[in-house]
C-alpha cells in the first residue's frame, strides 16, 4: 500500500542521542545514560545507538558502555547498537552482548585523516574487518558513510563516488548503510544527485549545521527514503557553539511526521517528557524547537 | 520558460528585518536603521519593509519611521514599504512619501482581538479604509493575513475560511494577499491545503518558532509561490526566548536558493557581511545558522 502524495506510509526511526548526542556533552553517569535509553524505548522508539565502544581517553562521555548496556533491561524486540571504531571496539561490543553494530567510515579523504587518522582505504579495510567478526557473531553491520553529501574540505563529493563507496562497504560485508550529512552541507540538491545514484535503500543520519537538517529530512522521505537517525533534543556536535549543529530532533521530526500522516510508533508526548529530563541531565537546554514552542496542535486558551 | 523539477527559476524577497526584526529589538537609532536598508539593498534586496507607522508608545523600536526614510537615499526602482495599523498610520506614511503599504489582518478570531484589540470584521473594515485612501494617492496596499496556517488559540483556520478572507480583502482593495505563519504552525501539509484554495498568486511570511520555515519555504516553492518575506539574521519575535521564533532568515533562504539554481537577485557574500552588522547594532548573535556556520561553498583548508 502506498500514499497518491507520494509519501511513505511510516519511517523508521534510529535514536543516536545516547551515543551522538551525549558524546559531545559533559560525561554523563552510566546509569542515567541507561534511564535515558530505557525512557526513549517507552516513547516507541525501538532502535537506539545507545553506547560507543572508544577509548575513554579519546571520548570521556562514551565511558562505560558495558554498564550501560547492564542497566538496560529492554525488551528482545529492541535493536541496541553500538558504534565501534575498530576490531577492538567490535570484539569489546560482542563479548558486552552487542547484537548490532554501527561503524564510521568517510567519503571525504580529508575528513578521514584529519578525523580518524587514518586513509579513507584503511578505513574502508577496518570496516569489512569489523563486518568479519562480526557476521561470524550473527550481528548485522550499519555502515555510516559521514561527508557523504560534501566536506569541508573538498566540498561536493561525486555521486558517483558516494555510491562506488556503498558498493564497496556492501561487498564488505555492511547489511546497510547510512549516509551522513556530518557537517550540515546536504540539500534537496544534492540529496536527489546521491540517493538517484545510490537508490533509497539507505539510512540518513543529517545535522543541522545550516538549519537544513528538517528540510532534508522532508525533502528525503519525498524522494523515498525511510531510514532516518535523529537525536533526542536535536543534541550532538557542540550545539551552543557558532556554526556547529547537532543531530536533527527526534521530537521535531516526529512533530513534522505526526502532521503529514507518515507513521513512526514514536508518542510525541511522552518524547517531550523525556526533552525535558534530557535537559536536567545535560544542564542546558536543547536546540529542538518543538521541545520548548510545542507540538503545533497544542493550543492555549481561547480566550484574550 | 519553466524548469522541469518543478522548481521557480526566481523568487521575489520583501526584505522584513528593519521592521518585523527591529521591533522585537531594543530601540535602534533611525540613522542606525536607515544605514542598515542601505547595506540591505547593496545586497541586491529590491523590496523592503523598512519602518512601521505605529504609536511609538506601542512600539518604541519603531518611533522615528519619517527620520528613517529620510535617511534612506535610495534608487526609485527599489520599493520600500511601512507597516500601518490603520487609517491614521497611512495618512501618515502617505504624508512622508512611502509608496507601499503593508497592512495585517489577522484570520484568527481570537488572536486579532487580543493582539490588534479589533474584532476580524472591525480589523477588515480598517484594512479597506486603508486602501480606499492609499488608493487615492495610487498606492498599493499589501494585506498581511496573519495566523492563516494555525492560531495558537483556535488551531488550524479552515483552508476555505482562508480563502473566503483572501477574497474579502481583494475586493476590499487590497493589492496583494500576504498569508502569514505568525507562530510556526505552518507544515507542508497544511501549506498544500490553504494554497490548494488561495492559489499561489500570495506572498508567504514564514516564522520559525518550530524550526520549519525554511522546510515550509521549500515546500511552498514546489508547489509554486514565488514571493517570500524573509529578515535578515532570523530576527524577530523573541529569538532567544524558548518558543517563539524569528522570521525566516534572508541568508538562510539565499543559500538554499543558490544551490537549488532558484534567483533571488541577493549576494549571499555581501548578504552575510550586513548580518555581521547587525549582530553588531544589536549587540547579540542572530538565529540564522549559514550566518555562523557559512554557506555550504566555504571551505576549510584541505590540509588536516
Amino acid at each position: 500500500m502506498t500514499r497518491t502524495d507520494g509519501l511513505p506510509l511510516s519511517v523508521h526511526i534510529r535514536e543516536v542521542g545516547p551515543r551522538d548526542g551525549l558524546q559531545a556533552e559533559e560525561p554523563v553517569a552510566p546509569s542515567s545514560r541507561a534511564a535515558l535509553v530505557r525512557s526513549l524505548v517507552l516513547t516507541g522508539i525501538v532502535d537506539v545507538e545507545a553506547v560507543s565502544f572508544v577509548s575513554p581517553k579519546a571520548v570521556p562521555a562514551m565511558a562505560g558502555a558495558s554498564e550501560v548496556l547492564a542497566g538496560l533491561e529492554l525488551p528482545p524486540a529492541v535493536k541496541v547498537a553500538a558504534l565501534v571504531p575498530n576490531v577492538r571496539g567490535a570484539e569489546l561490543a560482542l563479548g558486552a552482548g552487542i547484537r548490532h553494530l554501527t561503524v564510521t567510515v568517510s567519503a571525504s579523504p580529508a575528513y578521514s585523516e584529519r578525523n580518524v587518522h587514518m586513509t579513507r582505504e584503511e578505513s574502508i579495510i577496518e570496516a569489512s574487518a569489523i563486518c568479519a567478526i562480526a557476521s561470524s557473531a550473527d550481528v548485522p553491520v550499519d555502515v555510516v558513510l559521514s561527508c557523504s553529501f560534501g566536506s569541508p574540505y573538498e566540498g561536493d563529493i561525486a555521486a558517483t563516488e558516494v555510491n562506488r563507496l556503498c558498493d564497496e562497504l556492501r561487498s564488505g560485508g555492511a547489511a546497510a548503510v547510512t549516509l551522513a550529512d556530518t557537517t550540515g552541507m546536504a540539500t534537496p540538491r544534492i540529496l536527489d544527485e546521491v540517493l538517484s545514484m545510490t537508490g533509497v535503500d539507505v539510512g540518513l543520519h543529517l545535522h543541522d549545521t545550516r538549519g537544513t537538517a528538517l528540510l532534508n529530512l522532508y525533502a528525503a522521505i519525498s524522494f523515498g527514503v525511510t531510514r532516518f537517525d535523529t537525536a533526542i533534543g536535536g543534541l550532538g556536535g557542540s550545539p551552543f557553539a557558532p556554526g556547529v549543529g547537532g543531530n536533527v530532533a527526534t521530537e521535531d521530526v516526529v512533530a513534522l511526521l505526526d502532521d503529514l500522516g507518515v507513521e513512526t510508533g514514536i508518542d510525541l508526548d511522552k518524547l517531550l517528557v523525556v526533552s525535558s529530563q534530557v535537559e536536567d541531565v545535560i544542564g542546558h537546554q536543547v536546540p529542538s524547537r518543538v521541545a520548548h514552542a510545542g507540538p503545533r496542535t497544542r493550543l492555549q486558551g481561547s480566550q484574550p
